[in-house]
């Protein structure tokens, strides 16, 4: 592509450094912002070098947080017993929106996964296992995706801490509510009936 | 969406402003950029700050350039007499690419379009016209796309200049290369048989 100017062109590539635009899109959201107000380009440039600089991760759950420790960890109601493994900060967000959650949160940043040249070490497993250590833990919950990754870093996660005495489990595996039978995926159909649950207890909800 | 952070909240309603682009994109943009390194970001933001700041528009042809006068106008071999007008500088940079086009450009930042209240005088008309009457231009080619908004535009200029001798023209129309006839829309393929063409011209290409 030929620009006739560099500082389109330097715009237009920066921009396509981000996953999933190319150099096209780039060019039209960058022909977007020259046809809005000026502001608005400044603001977004500002609020992204702002975020960049500035934006902190829990101590304690590594969430994304403004403060040392995040909103979750601090929300005094919580139970600070179970806590729930997630991949990452989006997943934190998507369990929280179901507002059936009420302990904390342990944000691994990724899974091990050696095709990427992801290894344990990457990860925030460490400070896992230390709290887990501390002993005031009573349940975790493994809720990263059912991949191969996330399989292996499930059990990854396990062996450090079977020998202190917790409970351990995974979010339930099964058919969407609403979806029909006839279109599931065998596996999770599988799963379905072999992890059925008491009828009684799928009239609490 | 809840987010645990201002910071990022602001980041990604700022990208969601951007055409074609919702909060999840946006926050999965973001969360990217944590990802990668810092200088990444801020080269970003820089790019962006700086071309909105800085950029200049022609001001012979309206397409965007670093200096007063863009490359394609201060070109010393390019044919001064004929001007092709365009709706925007993404055109410029396509016909540029097809390398068949050796006059000048005008870029006229639109088209004529009641509905999104963008009118005759929101354009770059009154300086092609002023061009025109100047009386150096042979031929001015409309390569509008052919719509409702651009068949109104190319009439609109045409009927401001058609007191001065010069020659008009539209790009042609007709079946692509490598296209089927079997699967062109009939009013394509009935341009392409009524302005048909000596089939020695063909042969030149």
């Amino acid at each position: 592509m030929e620009f006739s100017s560099k500082l389109l062109e330097r715009a237009v590539n920066e921009m396509s450094q981000l996953p999933g635009i190319g150099k096209r899109t780039a060019l039209r959201l960058v022909l977007h912002m020259l046809r809005q107000p000026k502001e608005q380009t400044i603001a977004l440039s500002e609020a992204l070098q702002t975020m960049r600089n500035d934006v902190k991760f829990c101590k304690s759950c590594h969430n994304i947080s403004d403060q040392d420790l995040c909103e979750i960890c601090t929300t005094p109601n919580r139970d600070l017993s179970v806590i729930c493994i997630v991949e990452d900060i989006k997943d934190v967000m998507a369990i929280e929106n179901t507002s059936s959650f009420k302990g904390l949160y342990h944000v691994l940043g990724g899974k091990i996964s050696p095709m990427d040249g992801i290894g344990p070490h990457d990860l925030n497993i460490e400070s896992l296992v230390k709290k887990v250590k501390e002993g005031t833990i009573k349940e975790l919950i493994f809720a990263l995706s059912s991949t191969m990754e996330g399989d292996t870093t499930n059990f990854y996660i396990y062996k450090q801490i079977k020998e202190y005495q917790i409970l351990t489990s995974t979010i339930a595996r099964g058919i969407s509510v609403g979806d029909e039978l006839e279109y599931a995926d065998e596996i999770t159909l599988g799963r379905s009936i072999v992890d059925r649950v008491p009828f009684e207890s799928s009239l609490k909800l």
